[in-house]
Formats: C-alpha cells, sequence, structure tokens
C-alpha cells in the first residue's frame, strides 16, 4: 500500500490501548490520517511511503490537547504575579485588557502562544478569548487544531454588548467554521458569578442543538462560592444543576470547591472537568481533588489556564504539576501513575471537547496529531520507564517533532508553518503598549 | 584595570540587594571572582578584558545551588515510581542499591547527575550517597561545586559497617578535601530514623570542631513521627533539640511535618530547611509550610532530591514548583514571590551550605559562579517581568551559559568541562544492570 508518511520510532505511547508501550514499532499515515500502527520488522512488506522519518531515541505521544486557556494573554505573561485570583482579574488583568485588546492584540498574541504549544508538543488547544475568529484564523494559518469557546458575559466588552449579542456571535462563529476540519466551537460562558440564568437557559438548549461543548470556569474560588450562597441561596454547582447544565456536554474548569456529592453528581452525568493545576497553585484558588473525581468516573482534562496566570503554556510542565500534585493532596503516592496523566493531557482532553473520535490517541482513522520526544538527553536516562520520564523528567525542549493531520508543523526545534521572528517582534512591540503603572 | 572575562547582559539579578534587577550592565571577573559589577557604558573607562560575553536578550543570575540530592540515583531514575516513600524505600531503592552500587555506579551516575545539573543552570550542589569520595572526584572533573555529606547509619552498608566507621571516613573525606576550592563538606546522618543517640552526639561535637553543617533527613513524613513517638516516647525534632542538634548548622531536609511551635525553635535557634517540594509531592510526604518557616526566620533552601524521588535535578522545577506549592498550601497567592523562589535557589542554599561568604549571589569578591537565560524565546516573551519569567515561564534548556570560578563549563547547549557522550553511553550500561524485576 503506498502511503504518505510512516514514522518509526523506539517507543510508541497510543494511549489507547491504555498504558501500552510499544516498541521498535512505526504509525502509518495516509490523506491526514492513521492508518496502521505495527512493527517496524513489518513494514517492508506492507507500506511504501512518499516520506519515513527514523526516530531511533524518541518516544510518539498523542499530540497534546491544552484543554483550556486564553492563548491571546501570552501578550499579558508576568504582568501581574503573586496576587490572588479577584485582585489580579479586577484590578490588573480586566483594566489592562480594557486599554489593549483588540482584533491585532488577539491574532498576534494568539500567534505566540500557538508557537510556545507547538514547541512543546501540543496539538490542540480550547480557548476562551474575545474574537474567537482571529483565534480560529491564527489556528488555520499554524495548521493546529483549535476549539474556540467564544466568551459570553452579561456585561458589555470589546467583543458584545449584551448576552444576547455574544450568543448570536457565538453561533456564527459556529456556523462559519461547522465544515472546518482544524476549528472546532463551544460556548463560552465565562462563569456562573458574570452570567445570569436566562442565557444560560439559551446556552443549554443552543449547544443540544448544535451538538458542541459548554465551556465554563466553575468553582474555581471559595469567594464565588460564599457570593453565589448570597446572591442565589445555593451553590453554583447547584445553579448550573436546576438549569440542566451539568450534562457531558459541560466542561468545568477548574473545579476546585468541589463538595463529594457535587463530584457524584459529575460522575453520575458524565460531566468534564478542566484540571489547571498551575493557575490554580498560582492564584492559590484552591485543591482540584482530581483522585476522587476520577474515581467517581468524572473525565478530567488538563488544561494550563492562560499565560497571565500560569505563566507558561507548556503541557509538559501541566502533566508533571497534575501528577505531583494529586499525590500530595490525595496523601497517596499511588494516586494519578504516569500513564494517567499523559492521557489528562491526551484522549480525556479530546473526549472534553468532544472530538475523541478524531483526535487524543494514536489509533487507525483518527487524524496523525502526534508529537516526538527524544528520550536521549542525560535528564532522561536511562531510559527505566519511557512513559515515567514523559510526565516526570522530560523538558519540553526534548519535542522534536510535531505532526498535525499529518502536516510536519515542528522539526528539530523549527517552526514550520509560523515564522518565529516575526512572533517574537511582535511580542516585543506589545511590551511597549503595556500601561506600566498596571504591571508589577 | 585588567581583568578576565566581561559579561555584559541585558538584564543581571545579583539576588543581593534584595528583589535587585540592573538593566544593560556587566559582570567584571579577574582571579576567579567577581571585582565588579556596573553599567556597561561605565565599562570602557575602566577594565580591559581577556575576554568579553555579549548577551543582549539574557539575565544573569547566581549559580544556582542545589541543596539536597543523590547524585548518583540519576541511574535510577523512573525505576519505582507513584509508590508511597516506605513502599520505594524498603521495597525498591534499598534493594536495587545492594545488588548495583559500588564505586563506579557513584562516578559515572554523578557524572550523568552533574551533566543534566550544568545543562540547568546548577553551579554547586549537596549531595548525600556512599563513596562521597569520587562524588568530589566528578565534581572537581567538571568544575562544579559540591557539599558531600558523608552518609552516616546505624547499619552495615557497602561504604561503612557501623557508625563509627561511617563518622571516621567522614572526617578523612574532610581531611582530604578541606583545602580545596570546589570541594566542601558535611556529615550526612540519613535520619533520625536510621541513626541512634550516641552517633548523633559524636557528630554535633564533631560539625562544631570542624565548622561544617549536619545535613540530615527530618521529619519528612508522618510515619517517621508516629515510629519515633513509639520508640523514643518523643517526636524526632524533640530529640534532636535534646541531643543539641538544632542549630545553624543543621540543614533540616524536607521537614513537612512541622508543629508550630517546633518551626519557632527552628527559627530562633537559625536552622536551615532544605525543601524539597517536587519530592514531597510525588511520595506524598506532606507538605513543607514554607510561608510559616519564612517569616519565622528560618532560611529555607531548595534541593531536586535524587532523580529516583522527582524525577528530575532541575532547579527551574524546582523553584516554579516551590513558589507554585507555597502559595496554594498557605492559601495566600502573595507568598513566595518570584524573587524570594529565585533567593531559595541561590543564596540561601550558599547560606545552608555554610558558604554563603564565596557564593549565592553576584557579588564583589565573590567566586564567578554564574549562569546567564535567554529570554528571547516564545515562551518568555514579553518580556514584562524578567525574574518572574525565570521562576514561572522559562525553560531551563533556555540556559545558554554556565561559569564556575569564571571558568566556563556550558556554552551554548555545549558541555565544556565534560564528554557528553560518554555520559550517555555509561547510563545505557547501568540500565541493563538494573535487575527488571525490581524497576517498574
Amino acid at each position: 500500500m503506498k502511503v504518505d508518511l510512516i514514522i518509526k520510532s523506539k517507543w510508541i505511547a497510543p494511549v489507547i490501548p491504555k498504558a501500552t508501550l510499544l516498541e521498535d514499532s512505526a504509525v502509518i499515515v495516509k490523506d491526514k490520517r492513521i492508518v496502521d500502527l505495527c512493527p517496524q520488522e513489518e513494514l517492508k512488506t506492507q507500506y511504501i511511503a512518499e516520506n519515513t522519518v527514523h526516530l531511533s531515541n524518541h518516544i510518539l505521544i498523542p499530540g497534546l490537547v491544552n484543554s483550556h486557556g486564553h492563548a491571546a494573554m501570552a501578550l499579558l505573561r508576568g504582568v501581574a504575579d503573586d496576587l490572588s485570583l479577584n485582585e489580579w482579574l479586577e484590578n490588573r488583568i480586566w483594566p489592562i485588557e480594557q486599554g489593549i485588546v483588540n482584533r491585532d492584540f488577539v491574532l498576534e498574541g494568539t500567534n505566540l502562544a500557538i508557537a510556545e504549544m507547538i514547541a512543546s508538543g501540543t496539538t490542540c488547544f480550547a480557548d476562551m478569548y474575545f474574537f474567537p475568529d482571529e483565534v480560529a484564523k491564527a489556528a488555520i494559518s499554524a495548521n493546529i487544531r483549535v476549539q474556540t469557546a467564544s466568551p459570553i458575559l452579561d456585561f458589555s466588552t470589546i467583543w458584545a454588548d449584551t448576552a444576547d449579542e455574544y450568543i448570536l456571535k457565538a453561533t456564527k462563529i459556529h456556523d462559519q467554521y461547522r465544515n472546518d476540519e482544524l476549528v472546532y466551537t463551544a460556548f463560552g460562558p465565562h462563569a456562573p458569578y458574570s452570567i445570569s440564568d436566562e442565557p444560560l437557559k439559551k446556552i443549554r438548549v443552543l449547544a443540544d442543538e448544535l451538538d458542541i461543548p459548554i465551556h465554563m470556569h466553575i468553582h474555581e474560588t471559595k469567594k464565588e462560592i460564599e457570593d453565589s450562597i448570597a446572591e442565589f441561596g445555593c451553590r453554583p454547582f447547584e445553579r448550573l444543576h436546576n438549569l440542566g447544565l451539568i450534562t457531558p456536554k459541560l466542561n468545568s474548569i477548574h473545579s476546585t470547591q468541589l463538595l463529594s456529592n457535587e463530584i457524584s453528581i459529575m460522575g453520575a452525568l458524565g460531566t468534564n472537568v478542566i484540571h489547571c493545576p498551575s493557575s490554580n497553585m498560582k492564584l492559590a484558588s484552591g485543591f482540584c481533588d482530581v483522585n476522587s473525581l476520577i474515581h467517581q468516573g468524572v473525565n478530567v482534562a488538563l488544561g494550563t489556564d492562560g499565560a497571565a496566570s500560569n505563566n507558561s503554556l507548556n503541557m509538559f510542565n501541566e502533566m508533571r504539576t497534575a501528577a505531583l500534585l494529586a499525590k500530595a493532596v490525595s496523601d497517596d503516592a499511588a494516586a494519578l501513575p504516569s500513564y494517567q496523566a499523559l492521557e489528562m493531557a491526551t484522549i480525556n482532553g479530546a473526549k472534553a471537547l468532544g472530538i475523541d473520535e478524531l483526535i487524543g490517541s494514536l489509533e487507525p482513522e483518527k487524524f496523525a496529531d502526534i508529537t516526538a520526544v527524544s528520550l536521549n538527553e542525560c535528564n532522561t536516562l536511562p531510559v527505566n520507564n519511557p512513559i515515567s520520564h514523559l510526565v516526570y523528567a522530560a523538558n519540553s525542549s526534548q519535542v522534536t517533532h510535531v505532526w498535525v493531520s499529518g502536516e510536519s508543523i515542528y522539526n528539530e526545534g523549527v517552526l514550520i508553518t509560523m515564522n518565529k521572528n516575526q512572533i517574537l517582534d511582535s511580542a516585543l512591540k506589545w511590551q511597549d503598549r503595556i500601561p506600566k503603572e498596571l504591571a508589577l
């Protein structure tokens, strides 16, 4: 059979089947999709390839799925550190955004973020920010997969004025990209405290009709719970449950403040949690009880959050931090073993985004979204355990190759689909525009 | 004035004075030592240098001080993950060590670890392992600074048979290297549960006589406390306090289980804590209350611990994890700001090791132990806050140059004093010798 690409690799972690590790095998790609995984010794009798890549000290993994972020905020990296969520958001981030965010900011900031994400092995990211059409444009140009969650708020911003206008724009964005192979869409109601019941009801109905996820910050901090009890007489979770939002379509971002009955309901109803451990720690938001969520059957995916609260978009950091934190929080060193952290960063993300039939594992018929990581470095030798090394020991700079839909977008340190110098220059330009009295 | 080396850099974080950031300045080096820091514009009128290095997008920091580890265990990276400390130590690490550890293991494992540490910006490391003379030999050959804590236990190992023999060997090692500029020594009684009172009393007296630190795992887990109460009728801290060990000479490693009165005593008596956040999380040992320790005046330094329980020797990971974890644990996003994490990884380490008059900051008369980090990458632009970027956003692969005593030991990805290929080959050789039934 003639194929487009054969990637031979010392190790392959396809993620499905669970915790599998193949040795001296290859991934075969044709027409953007994976057609087979087989031992290298069987290749000759079966496949003739246009391109063959030999990776003798590497591990192939599904391209990483960053399930929550605000890409354009890469331009605000480091402007407001070591502050609580409310102080950070209300006195710094929102005022800075008000003065600076426009279409160019979003396009150029997203390009900066995409460059960082590709170089650290991410092939798909979920994004919640203004001008999602600019985010989509940047992703298409770079040939990376994205799910844009169109923001929805009760109050006016540069993107829209009323909840209805936000919702209308979200449906238009969905319509615009419904047949795109790289761009997927979601509704992005910001948080229970920034959106009222009526628009949430509309979003629920529309999400069912369009069959797309709802991406929402939920139970990020204690204050959010207290404020909701004061305003609505109940916890945000209960309010959302009453509105019918606790469904498999919901991606509950953060979720550091869950009671055990809320975790049970989430598990029973098939809701997804997007865990952002670095951001939660940096903003002292609280601890997400990942171990209990997993044991109750909740699908837990991983996100970096935006670079203003992490401050990195590096999913290697996030896998490592998630695995370490889950052990510490659950007082159980066996919690969240390395293969499970890799699942959270791949197939669980794909599932949350509703595209796990297309990506998230290295299986025939899925898109060839693949990341190669060299383990032949002082910090990952001896290779006593390749999947452990990926999660606990590897540096994202060991990512050598990234493919999306079988197309090479990163090769030995070089971004193939992006102009790195232009991106660096643009970042420096925006640096000068951030009001100094709000930064630091 | 004729000098040996001028390093011009866009930014310099000298660490002392506190939280300082110099722009467009230079570090001047002569006879292994820093002689001056000055603005670049003043250079011409003052200094003529043999070598000048221009770093236009970089930040210079004091070489990082890794204040606790077991370097040779780099060869055991990934052999026993996702297990509790007791299971990990008693059923995996100790049996594996018994079968495999010898002089060659220590020399070659330490070389592997040193290569990883240099490439991630570390210029000094504290080490507790068998055959400390091999560790010293490796460090001298690589031109990196080390403090070897000679292990002391009640029971027999490949290094010695009785506590007295361990102590004798420790004093001999001290004598051997007392005049070496790269090698410093300490006593390394393993932990309260592995050493009895009599040898601890001897160690206290000898540490005072020789004026060197005592490096000891203390209050790492709950079980250690419970066992001590059962055996000695008191917590390990109380026992050590009664033995007179709570002094400025003591480096208390881990210390995840401290009561507030114990923290007060530590602060009052000037004891040091070596915080190893990744290892503590990975082994679910508990949370070290760094914020309280700092507020009580305890000097808190940072260590990676060994690669079998981290699994990386990367101090950038450790600074980031420490800063994030301190905020989460103390429920205060303002806890452990980035400049303080950098202090913990530099001057506080030097202080714990008792060599803060020699290293730990970029100040005249100190050894020129310096690390340069490029910030001109997608993940550290815009440079809204260079010190924040170092801690929260930078990848250790952005380390471009490392000097120890003014000698270049790392230059743009190349190890100058070590043979990288030989180190990688040696790691693969040892990989084959680890008994497979004990690994994984």
